[in-house]
């Protein structure tokens, strides 16, 4: 049943199971094949449960908005061309960016299995959502992986005031051998614009230091942050120059939008995203035997698990780890919502015609 | 002749001319092979240009000295070995990073020829100075680049208050067609230890939130900091997390020490430093076209640069611009050195037997 009447910041909760039934079968009813449904539905619902809560469900209702818009094409032809033994590029042909992602992964793999590294270029994308869901195949491959990824302007260049470089995922990840595999996956940005929309949603304030006004000045904002105003790269030129990267390897390499012309999935409806990413596989025992890798990255892991916490932390974690975390917590307890959040998912279900999301107003266990 | 007498804060100048002679006959003298001591010559020298002071001729003293403690090879024998037709091991055999590091890079650059990417992992390196060294060969040869090294210790991961990880360098370059390349060459620290050891030589204090002292408390002072104290990654968990990702790419995969156990080359005298270096050099019109690929290249360079300035900047500037401007105006007016860095290498020419540097206590024109 759906869930009792909440307040606009109150938390409903609802299953892993029930969210990704959920998912899939709006996403069928709005003319997804099943398969491609059930990626869509898997990569949501999985951001959720590792706490990567503005690539979620709560992206649902734009991106089925740009399906109805037909600015994402919900039946791509995907097939990647290798242009060499170990390079290869896919046309996304506007599909849904994560079924796009785990194609082209899934070729560098196949690639990095005979040559050692793959690597795969895609145009004509759309949003992605959480990088880490392509590195994850990739590390149960037991590949290390790369994850870039442009998207729309939401960051200046440093030294700029204005936005032309996306909050672009930058992702690495290695297999852990007996432990977690370790997956970092950063935007860089001081704090995601997900982060800062969520924050709107919420009626919540923004700490300073995460984004300027439009008129260049610090804010507490996130309404004053979204409406023309820019968030702010990690290290100064650092994170900018990071980003800037990412843009080359995600779109300039891969004839996709760069530059800033990504729309944005929330304003740009006239016209498909064309989000370009780059996807990267590679053996990490190349170079050392397979048990070597393992038993090296094993010391590296138990290394900084080991290493004495500074003031006000209880422990050292590996990146990846806190997120893996969440996900225990929440397969057990529920992935927990904003209420307004299902509200809009809700609307969905019964424009749809299908049943509404399954919520607890406490958690499940 | 050289320079004048100077305070320890004053500065003397030197033409690049006058620097690379002078580095590669104090190498020479030292036994290094002519070759070789002209690659190294010409890093330091080019680390200087730019304006990476801490890379440059200042480090000459230490590498000498290990050199003569034998702790540095000054003939290694470097056979890149392909294990797959994309990727190379090779064995430094603990010779001159910089020369073991160019090395590796052309091999990179002749697969990517070939195959548009390849790799190269390096293991039983030392100190290569400058990233951006191994990237600007491979975009004058027309290719994108990675540049990944682990190093000695300096920063805690993310929450702990010791140090375990290196401030290891981030490197990406991609060539700018009509436009200079794009050269991002960033350590993962707030500062690299490098500046903080060159404010400790020069008697100055550094910012607060550069490192922590030995009590894991924020301090200025440089000595604190080095002494048992730590520097801080930009981003937190962000920064941290790339440090990581460069120990496993130059370290964990490589065969080369990680986790800590790379040597500080100021104060580990018992072994090599045993560094891992990662490189990767890629074909950017593997999915574009050359002219294309020029053409967009250029387009994102210009709409960078075209970005209004925030408030107390007076332009927007590539990743790479600041150090190309400082090496225009170093190589027509020459090096500013600190004197008493001078002393030191006028200190190593005595003791080799060759003329002192040239320096000048005005600049050169």
């Amino acid at each position: 049943m759906a869930g009792p009447k909440k307040s606009n910041t109150g938390r409903v909760y609802a299953s892993a199971l029930a969210a990704d039934a959920f998912a899939r079968s709006v996403l069928s009813a709005n003319g997804v094949p099943d398969a491609h449904a059930a990626i869509v539905a898997n990569c949501l619902v999985h951001a959720d449960l590792r706490g990567v809560d503005t690539h979620g469900l709560c992206r649902l209702p734009v991106y089925l908005d740009r399906l109805r818009a037909k600015l994402i094409n919900p039946n791509p032809k995907l097939e990647p061309k290798r242009v060499t033994p170990v390079a290869a590029t896919l046309d996304g042909e506007n599909g849904f960016g994560f079924v796009i992602g785990l194609r082209a992964m899934q070729e560098a793999i196949d690639m990095a299995r005979e040559y050692g590294i793959g690597i795969v270029s895609v145009k004509r994308s759309t949003h992605f959502g959480m990088a880490a869901s392509y590195a994850l195949p990739a590390v149960e491959a037991g590949m290390m992986a790369m994850v870039f990824s442009n998207a729309s302007p939401a960051m200046p260049p440093w030294g700029a005031k204005s936005m032309l470089l996306g909050t672009n995922p930058f992702c690495m990840a290695a297999p852990g051998g007996k432990h977690r595999p370790i997956i970092l996956d950063m935007s860089p940005a001081v704090a995601a614009r997900g982060k800062i929309r969520r924050a709107e949603r919420r009626g919540e304030t923004i700490p300073l230091g995460y984004a300027l006004d439009a008129q260049g000045k610090p804010t507490t904002d996130p309404k004053a942050a979204l409406d023309g105003g820019v968030v702010l790269p990690i290290g100064e030129h650092k994170g900018s120059g990071i980003s800037m990267f990412m843009d080359i390897f995600g779109g300039v390499i891969s004839g996709a939008n760069f530059g800033g012309d990504v729309g944005d999935q929330y304003k740009a409806y006239d016209r498909a995203q064309d989000v370009g990413h780059f996807f990267l596989a590679m053996k990490p025992n190349l170079f050392v035997s397979e048990d070597d890798y393992r038993a090296r990255i094993g010391t590296l892991i138990e290394r900084v698990r080991a290493a004495p916490p500074a003031d006000g932390h209880a422990e050292v974690l590996l990146p990846g780890e806190p997120e893996d975390r969440i996900e225990e917590e929440r397969r057990k307890r529920g992935i927990p919502y904003a209420a307004s959040e299902v509200a809009a998912l809700q609307d969905e279900a019964k424009k749809a015609g299908v049943q509404p999301l399954v919520v607890s107003d406490q958690p499940i266990s």
